[in-house]
């Protein structure tokens, strides 16, 4: 078993032990989830039980609650906020939202779907797609409503704003073939904070949020099994809170919000290699698959399982994207103003894990930074060619093709933007080493449990499994790979996670047959 | 809901109007799995069920019977045999067989390990490569005991030999950089008859074999719900038999063996989207994914599902390996000998489904084929460039630094063999589609139920669920992306399924709780 594995719930024996005698003569080997007769009594009784404290868990527990049901909300760790305090904290929102139309910014929800649904990889969920995007502007009317600050500011720069800015290009727009595809805005919708610290504020704001509507939060409180009746409807859940396990009974409905499994090793190697060989694991340290596997104990579907985001931040600065980028045969095979994630995507996903971004002087790192490492130096590109072992002859073939035709203005073969496209000179060269195992690559899942776009969760074979619910990273949603701009995991993460847990509210109390 | 889907088994509604009034009132939505309740009586009784009858299912049913169970074989269709008897019936074996010895093959297992743990994808399942290794020698023993007919002839031509040659390289063993990961050693042991026959011959075989060991063997029946008891133990199936439903109880266990769901057109786009672009869906008309669908329903992991076999069959003739394969770029990405298998994966999964091959007057196809049709004839690789948009100057600089190279008989980025590797000279020069969707591209599904090297399913928390078993393409086996040689399939339906139905037999009548 792997580190994550054994860190990831308890182990069957454990959980017998936990249940004491009358649930251990229940349960028997397999049962990975829990026959309803297996809990002698419910220690604790809520309307609807969210499990996770991240954007798609808090959303769903402030809906819930806004429709009258009373929400008990656990988080595994001690601090609220899951991976979305860890993040950017972007939305990705669009179709002429009112920061948008503050700043001019004409868009349209139609390009949006366009650039969701074509931009990316083959056959994305089209109806969640569609959704999100016409109801973008009212989403983002709501996060205001909330409380979540936004600054009336806008910046062309690449890469999340450093400064207080709320409104950027956040994805591959601009970048070819993206921009042929669809009419770019930008569409990143970041709290006005500067630096990394968006998503923590975010979080803030909708925890605030959630506690002041009585949404009951607890925090190192760990969903380890689903609880079922033998008609197939979940009855509750079993967790430990210091060290003993109690059940949970839920008269509504539970919704899964626990993340992705980017920290079990095991789920990695088994489901995303490529995302297993990526140097950082990106996500909080209770990303281990738990929701992801009580769904599929309980019958439920899992897609997306090998995708993920895998990220190679070489801006900014942006003046390095006069460099290009190579692979383990020397040619170039992507636009270097892609989107991170398109780049890293195409790097762990498409070329084996390996590739280089070859500079001259002007297009250097200026500056100290750690991401990336020198592979190698030289005066001339012949001389880097053979500190890489290229193949002969390689590299410099494809520099002279990307000179020539640099010197007149044009990158036939990824159309690279005039802003940074020119002929690489003036030694000394520098190829910095983009491979996932040694570069600085973070990753994170997508993979997750197979929902409706009202987050129920569906079985093998397209039913509703009663009374379960999915969002977040736990839920197979937006974001596939390539992932093609910040904002749409934690953009799904609330959106979806609203409509998870506005529907788990309504179903009628007592409907259970 | 796809095509696919549509044909995948019964509806929910559809299965409770079979099971009657009893079974009814306790089945609710979401039951995808029958609790044992929902069954007022039971129709058959056997010691151990298989279901589907290719490689995977007979030779399960064979090892249970020999292990002394009462053993029920069940086939969807009319006809028995599965995608087995539709294969070229190769099994992947090594080590030193009998045939290899005969031939005076040198081979060993640490080789054979070497290969196919090392020339694949990234992290394989090493522990059932390491067994179906170390055990190779006694199964082509085993093969050759129920009957199978081999011929002492040995072939080095590239593909399924087309004459009664039993053993060749049916893999990517001679190409780079296979040839230098592992010591090369034809391993593709196949039947003793010309032709694409060798499936049929092999299904022949094993499955008058089951029935003189006294297997009985049912046609028409279809798999389509498991029964589950209130423990997670597997008590039986619902079947349909006339359109009627019947309950097969079982007293030890069930196989589930009822292939992949490359038909599954549902079920392609939303867990293999490379493989529901390519042009042909290879296997039989019951691989809807049925099996694996019954699985998951009961809480089983499944692994490996975006994975699978896409086939870019350019050879024979092997003169056209003089040729190069381009991707939309006008670059070369791989060693043009390459097996088919990993030739299409290729293309398939990393060149968007878009690829050329550019053959000059020698390297041409010299007789009619359908396979691969014209995109563009000229009489320069200019005017081939211009006709397939490929980006300005960039095939023609392809070609310029391969020519240079192969005239030196080299070829630095992908070492194609000196048999093949000159210069491309002397037009009418002609681009060959290999695209996934207009091409001839072939495509099988990989993604299976998690097992142990004992065929024993597990779920997502990695315990057995209690009786329930599953070999071939039903569960995540020896075969991943890319597919490096003909046999690892069939191999890994006949050993894995052979482990399965002995391990289904074994489990004690009546243990259950």
């Amino acid at each position: 078993m792997g580190e994550g594995a054994d860190r990831s719930g308890i182990s069957r024996r454990g959980l017998l032990a936990g249940l004491g005698a009358t649930a251990a003569a229940t349960v028997a080997a397999g049962a990975a989830a829990l026959p309803r007769p297996a809990i002698a009594s419910w220690d604790i009784t809520t309307d609807v039980l969210v499990a996770g404290s991240g954007a798609a868990g808090v959303s769903a527990a402030i809906e819930a609650r806004q429709a009258g049901a009373e929400v008990l909300l656990i988080e595994s760790l001690a601090r609220f906020g899951g991976s979305s305090a860890m993040s950017g904290g972007v939305v990705y929102a669009g179709g002429g939202t009112a920061l948008q139309k503050a700043l001019k910014v004409t868009d349209s929800a139609q390009e949006m779907y366009r650039f969701i649904s074509e931009a990316g990889g083959r056959h994305p969920p089209l109806d969640k797609i569609q959704l999100y995007c016409e109801e973008s502007v009212a989403h983002f009317d709501w996060l205001v409503a909330q409380g979540v600050p936004y600054s009336e500011k806008l910046t062309t720069a690449k890469g999340l704003p450093m400064g207080d800015e709320s409104l950027y290009f956040s994805g591959t727009e601009l970048a070819w073939p993206a921009r042929e595809l669809a009419t770019p805005a930008p569409r990143g919708h970041v709290p006005g904070v500067p630096g990394m610290n968006g998503g923590r504020r975010l979080m803030q704001v909708l925890l605030a949020r959630a506690g002041s509507l009585g949404v009951s939060l607890r925090n190192r409180v760990a969903a380890e099994r689903l609880v079922i009746e033998s008609d197939g409807r979940i009855a509750g859940i079993l967790v430990t809170i210091d060290g003993q396990s109690q059940a949970i009974r839920v008269n509504r409905g539970i919704v899964l919000a626990c993340g992705g499994f980017i920290h079990n090793r095991e789920m990695l190697q088994q489901y995303a290699p490529e995302l297993y060989d990526c140097s950082v694991p990106w996500g909080n340290a209770a990303d281990l698959g738990d929701g992801i596997n009580m769904g599929i104990a309980v019958g439920a579907a899992a897609l997306h399982m090998h995708q993920g985001f895998a990220i190679a931040p070489i801006y900014p600065p942006e003046n390095v994207l006069s460099g290009i980028v190579v692979n383990a045969s020397g040619q170039r095979f992507v636009s270097e103003e892609s989107y991170h994630g398109v780049l890293g995507d195409a790097i762990a996903y498409h070329q084996q894990g390996r590739a280089w971004l070859i500079t001259d002087k002007r297009s250097a790192y200026q500056f100290h930074q750690d991401n990336f490492l020198p592979a190698a130096r030289g005066s001339s590109i012949g001389d880097i060619a053979a500190q890489l072992a290229l193949p002969r002859g390689a590299l410099q073939h494809t520099v002279a093709y990307y000179n020539r035709h640099a010197g007149n203005g044009d990158d036939p073969m990824f159309h690279k933007s005039q802003t940074w496209l020119r002929p690489l000179q003036g030694p000394p060269y520098t190829a910095w080493d983009l491979s996932v195992a040694s570069a600085f690559f973070p990753a994170h899942t997508f993979g997750g449990l197979h929902t409706t776009i009202n987050g129920q969760v569906l079985n093998s074979f397209g039913d509703e499994i009663p009374g379960l619910y999915a969002a977040g990273r736990t839920a197979a949603g937006l974001p596939t790979a390539p992932y093609i701009a910040s904002g749409l995991s934690v953009g799904d993460c609330t959106f979806f996670g609203r409509r998870a847990g506005r529907t788990a509210a309504a179903e009628a109390v007592g409907s259970r047959v």
